[in-house]
């Protein structure tokens, strides 16, 4: 039996345009591997040509139709891309809520697509961390786009989606006000809204909604960059709104980079990936000493020893003396 | 003017039973003040003898009303509670969905009731660590039961939740299968369900689908312990229900004690809260060095110079730096 391929040599392959490595070094990455750290490196070193776009919604509100759909509007304009799908109800994950009807359809063996599924997180969670890492990966590969699906309810699935540089909310007509609570802090971040399932009825109020919530200040992280927040409507019924979508993130990326607000968001995007691993790695050495110091630990919490504050500043130093340094 | 009172002047006095000094050192721990730690360290030692209660479920379930009523009938009992509302919607946090009428109610004025309304959190995040370090002062103070209400989304709040001693999910009647699927990491950490609204005609449906969510192994923290999870119902309308409740988490009480399920439920608890405090010392040093070495490694990754890994792992060496150890 052979060695496994070293993931340095994985990161090798796929900067030079071989995407036969990718499901090993995306699985290594996400599962957080000490050993791939060094692959990652040379990863994110070219790192920055793609547009990463997260895409969210809650389940139900038809956003992996939208993404197919979506998919292969980018691929009849000439270019490629990637779908990172972290909903585990969504199609692309395994689920099956719409079946197969729109789970790769006529994309399947187009290589200018490539969907990665990331239903699973690890048993320290680190989904936000190994969902960037692989969108690095992909950006790597030389996708032109890359898509990041979430279900936007959670503070690590609304991590991933502050980390890209357009975020897509889709709505469904008619959720109710519960629902709206629920995704209100993922309805502020959006660039670009979209009301799905626009040939039915009630559409026409969750537009008017969404846009009466903007005027209400809803577009506040757009301040001065001179993007203004569209709601756009589409229907995958009737097959509607898929190329405005798409003008629309192309147009937000413009912008972006017109107005100087790229930098500014990426310097956001690193802040919060930075401070996202300093946590994983914290969660990392929990685990690793849960069986010795910190169960000693755990006893004197209970026994009233110790208080947690005080734990925690010990479980620091141990991070920090496993960051070898 | 008089210096103000030290933090652990403020922690003697609250266990001497002076409630007179418990806004200000909740106050100071929710904020996380470093003064404050060695208050928190006094306060923890003489903690233990209340029973944690989190009670959680979607705004507009009605929690807030139930709460209020569960109140009253713990008074009626000749038992003391505090209530932690860290619902922005709730009517204790200065909400007004339901308005004044359940704001307090004949409770207003009785020293036995003391409600403390969180619906603010630190820059930093830290809601789970300041919220238990508030229910640590409200047991130290010698409330018999701490009532935690929460909105039960978000990781944070989930934290919350599963660090209490016992938890009940509240879920209305009616809701769609969108919010039953936002809400499904929660369901699976009820000790007690309550269906709210069982005035209701569609109440009954709820009831039952919580029951067969329930033997298809929902109940599954529970193994060994002997608690079977129960469902209830009540209508805040007929004033009916409460008395079941109240004795359903006495018996769950009951139940973790006589088992020794209380002890690796303490356990679980202690580690939570660990990590949660390790977490917040990270992003407090991120704050504090945000305009510095935050920002100059934030230019190098953007720059890729530096990984958002690499950078995490200098950010816990200045966090165990500022630990003073």
């Amino acid at each position: 039996m052979r060695p496994p391929v070293p993931s340095w040599k994985l990161a090798e392959r796929i900067i030079n345009g071989e995407p036969a490595a990718l499901p090993r070094l995306l699985t290594r990455a996400e599962e957080g591997r000490e050993e791939v750290r060094d692959a990652l490196d040379l990863i994110h070193r070219n790192t920055g040509r793609a547009h990463v776009i997260g895409m969210t919604g809650v389940p139900g509100c038809g956003k992996s139709t939208l993404v197919t759909r979506l998919a292969r509007a980018i691929r009849d304009a000439g270019r490629s891309l990637a779908i990172i799908a972290i909903d585990p109800s969504s199609p692309f994950s395994g689920g099956s809520i719409l079946g197969d009807r729109v789970r790769m359809g006529d994309l399947a063996g187009d290589p200018g697509v490539y969907i990665r599924s990331a239903a699973t997180r690890g048993a320290m969670g680190g989904l936000a961390r190994g969902t960037l890492d692989a969108a690095d990966i992909l950006d790597a590969a030389g996708f032109d786009l890359v898509v990041i699906e979430t279900v936007g309810v959670g503070q690590d699935e609304v991590d991933v989606v502050r980390a890209s540089h357009t975020t897509v909310v889709v709505s469904a007509p008619g959720l109710g006000d519960d629902i709206q609570a629920v995704k209100a802090g993922v309805l502020e971040i959006a660039d670009i809204h979209v009301v799905s399932k626009c040939d039915r009825r009630d559409a026409a109020r969750t537009v008017t909604e969404l846009r009466e919530m903007l005027a209400l200040g809803g577009g506040a992280r757009h301040a001065g960059s001179g993007w203004t927040v569209p709601v756009l409507g589409t229907s995958a019924l009737k097959e509607e709104g898929i190329a405005e979508l798409l003008a629309a993130i192309d147009g937000h990326h413009r912008v972006l980079r017109e107005s100087g607000a790229l930098e500014g968001r990426c310097r956001e995007i690193a802040e919060r990936r930075m401070l996202k691993a300093a946590e994983e790695i914290v969660r990392e050495n929990f685990a690793r000493h849960r069986e010795g110091r910190v169960a000693s630990m755990t006893d004197r919490i209970v026994s009233r020893e110790l208080t947690p504050h005080a734990a925690a500043r010990e479980l620091l130093r141990l991070s920090r003396a496993a960051t070898g340094n």
